[in-house]
């Protein structure tokens, strides 16, 4: 009988004091309950992704240091964790992506990730040699287990997308069962698309599988955890918890795994609106503790993203850590204010009403000259935006707040906003986050309350930079648009693709140009909380310049 | 005998038309001239690099007619063409980098690139399947021809990247001669590094090699041209020009290349602040050229950065689309004003001053409140910084200029300067400039006579967003900061390095702790344009929150 804790645990990339600290504490509480190994998540040494950061050799001495503090805690207790080894051959990059067996006092084993995930926002063949000649099992208290890394499972689809398969290697050894460390980033689909893939795994080596996910948000990244234990047809024995640490307790013996507190439920939500929710506010919550923040602010416009934000930022938050601002100009309905108030008020938060009509005036006067007989346009529009801009950012300057941008995806994606004015801001909360999702949401935050008004959900959009203005004036309705945006950004659907689906083609054409020719405006976009399986950033790079458009 | 011609060209990314055109018309012109054998760039009908348009299926379908349009124009001649091509094999990524063969107007051979570069701003696993067991040489009137691309002849050094070497296995066919196809960027170094390491080849295999070089900017990515003809000692027979457009033609016969028009010289500077300079032009002039623009913008301050900047702009645009606004405060100076006046007279652009002490006024007027009682700060600063920042993009707006950034990579590493004030921009002409070199750089524009003002080279550098403000207030002296910043972004060293260099440690691990605190004000940045071997954008990609600072 071997008894094994699966540590699930939030680090902090670069942080080695903490995640080293974390990793002892669990090791001690685990070694005072009888564990025999205990688990924790790729590369936890470290955090991940710590990107460029592995291309400094101190850093990653660093690691290796931890990995000694760790490995002198294991006596009387086995441990597996993830932190990057040397490679011992010239030809190849010097490190690769490892999960170190530590006990006795010492590092025992060291196996090496086979599969590097170089897609999306994974670019580990950047730093990290493949292993592909080198497969062993491990075995701990008489049992022999298989240990990958998070992607050595994965490549299980038809279209593989590698020549090894390191799983078909370590079967041969007849391990008795699998486990698994990873780093995997969520999306609203991704429980699914994981149990999928374990389930072919299990089923295919007729193995039981444990596998431990870091939890916590790396700035864009949100990794929600949800560590498993599964048996040898791919049923769930015990899901961890989602979006939070934890460490749960299994027996295995005779090919079996057992959960030692069989009656926990998992945290875990069937609902994609409510996992999106549940992301967000982690991401907002982790992006300020790990910078050291504390206070948000925001421009409260009285339409629904700056409302959805705002409850966002109040539930990562508390409500003493938020402020909004009202920026009315001339073009403002009383409607705005009166829902922006609204909301300030059941949340409960700190807001100003800093009318914008004093500062634009003295710019349109500074600017009478040079324009001089030129009709108002969309420049006069961009001024306001980003006179409210200014002020944000006055107070972030003044009074230490970080200012949360309110872009949605939908507008991110073809331009709908101005650089410097609304794209303003330290992370962009619903930047991954369609308009038609955005309307699902605030229906999911008001299923037993109100708390964005409802007149912000119900009215049409509006920028309200110059009068009557509504987004349906330049956009199309957004459930179109959102379903184009789809098919060309998550998809990489062709327009010819989506026009055969049965849409004009004229503002098919018209969109996607929009897409494209507005690359140069998300290059320079806040940080993105990735909650779909595309999301706009370091998973999505697109040229610039690149004349490659539809319009 | 063989007649060669190297075909060095401007592509861009994603214009098949363009790109088969110019193809097309050098195939008809080499013809014309009893060429045989004409060889194109790495990845020539869809440019390089192309990024995630890679991943749609559609794009690489657009590939592939260029690719058949092409080999129909090749009757009577052979050429050489970088595209994509799709891998036969389900297991590993689903398509190669790969060199075509055309001629009898169809493909004749398709050689794929073995070695994929996915470092600094090289993400070619990201997109390709790497080819590790099909080497076979060509053969054209009886020569027969070793073709790699580009990174396939790089693994030279000691620390080898990867575990094969594709010309060690075609070297083993006895070819006469090795054919390189590349996009190879522009560094200010890169051009000795490519001696070197093409040298390295000619000497192991005894052969001659011809290489191109695709030349032209993709935003970041300059790339120079500089193809080359070299003898089996790696002597070099012919360079071609730098930054340019060019054909050249060779004979190969009895094992030894001949250039046709002897008496070019190529147009290459062995002065590294020249070849930024040229560099910087070209960036500056086909970020215009690719993105449909004509006109710059920038506000000059009287200072060095946006002095140099300007001169660039006009090389690039020339004195009638560059204009450029004076933007005064109760802050400025009179030599300022001046030196700015002096500069604007001499390249003969079109200025306005533009004062912004009423916005300046109206802004702080509407803060008052907010603000009442709190002592004037870095607030007030950005705000001056931010009021600029606006009109000079109404102007944009208004006009449809681009606005330049005139950020210098000391104050992008450090923080010093403010988001959304004079970081906007749709450009980084100088961030990856360091403040040391941007004198360099006045000085060589300066070499012949006087353009920039002498003044604004030799003044103490001055934000002045206060009275009396200094740089050196807040900074260390540009050329300690720069060799440290120097010491820590290209070369990767830790603190304890650069001290050990003699440096001051409080300050090392100041300035490294600003690097690391100010990459959430980079992420926002501009697209930079690359010159040096570590840029900031797509080449350096550091985590935002990670804790790994020395402050």
């Amino acid at each position: 009988m071997l008894k094994i804790a699966l540590a699930q645990v939030n680090f902090q990339v670069g942080n080695f004091e903490s995640n080293t600290q974390k990793i002892i504490d669990r090791i001690q509480t685990a070694k005072a309950n009888n564990t025999g190994l205990i688990v924790f998540s790729e590369l936890s040494v470290c955090g991940y992704p710590a990107r460029d950061f592995l291309t400094y050799p101190h850093f990653i001495q660093q690691c290796y240091k931890s990995i000694s503090l760790i490995a002198e805690q294991c006596q009387g207790i086995a441990a597996i964790v993830g932190a990057p080894s040397p490679s011992k051959v010239i030809a190849g990059k010097n490190i690769y992506n490892s999960a170190y067996l530590l006990s006795n006092g010492k590092v025992q084993h060291i196996i090496n990730k086979s599969l590097l995930p170089t897609y999306d926002v994974f670019d580990e063949y950047r730093y990290f040699e493949s292993n592909t000649n080198d497969f062993s099992c491990i075995e701990i208290n008489g049992v022999k287990i298989a240990v990958t890394v998070c992607e050595d499972l994965w490549d299980v689809d038809m279209d593989k997308m590698y020549k090894q398969n390191p799983m078909d290697e370590l079967v041969k050894q007849s391990p008795d069962v699998m486990i698994n460390i990873a780093a995997s980033p969520f999306n609203y689909e991704h429980r699914e698309d994981r149990l999928r893939v374990f389930k072919l795994n299990c089923e295919k080596y007729n193995l039981p599988l444990l596998y431990v996910n870091q939890t916590g948000a790396q700035t864009e990244l949100i990794f929600d955890g949800g560590s498993l234990a599964l048996d040898n047809k791919g049923e769930i024995i015990q899901e961890l918890n989602y979006f939070e640490e934890q460490v749960a307790y299994f027996e295995f013996e005779n090919a079996v795994i057992k959960h030692l507190q069989p009656n926990n439920s998992s945290t875990h939500s069937t609902i994609k609106i409510a996992r999106i929710h549940d992301a967000l506010v982690l991401g907002i919550k982790d992006y300020f503790a790990k910078l050291g923040f504390t206070k948000a602010i925001l421009g409260l416009s009285g339409g629904i993203d700056s409302a959805l934000v705002a409850v966002l930022a109040v539930r990562a938050l508390g409500s003493a850590n938020v402020k909004v601002l009202l920026l009315p100009s001339q073009y403002s309905s009383e409607h705005s204010i009166n829902d922006a108030l609204a909301l300030a008020n059941t949340l409960n938060i700190e807001y100003e009403i800093v009318n914008i009509t004093q500062a634009n005036t003295a710019v349109e006067a500074t600017l009478a000259n040079a324009f001089s007989g030129l009709a108002f346009n969309v420049t006069e529009e961009n001024i306001q935006a980003r006179l409210r801009g200014l002020l944000l950012m006055a107070h972030s300057n003044k009074f230490g707040y970080v200012l949360l941008n309110t872009t949605n995806k939908s507008e991110a994606a073809v331009g709908y906003g101005t650089l410097y004015g609304d794209m303003c801001g330290g992370l962009a909360v619903l930047g991954d986050v369609y308009k038609t999702e955005c309307y699902e949401l605030s229906n999911y935050i008001n299923k037993d309350a109100v708390v964005i008004p409802t007149n912000s959900i119900e009215k049409p959009p509006s920028a309200e930079l110059r009068p009557n203005q509504k987004d349906s004036d330049s956009l199309p309705d957004y459930d179109v648009l959102d379903t184009i945006l789809r098919a060309y950004i998550e998809h990489c659907n062709s327009p010819e693709d989506i026009i055969a689906k049965g849409h004009n083609a004229a503002l098919v054409n018209r969109v996607l140009g929009m897409v494209n020719i507005n690359e140069f405006k998300r290059f320079q976009m806040a940080p993105v909380l990735r909650v779909s399986p595309k999301a706009f950033g370091m998973g999505r790079r697109m040229p610039l310049e690149g004349k490659y458009k539809y319009v």
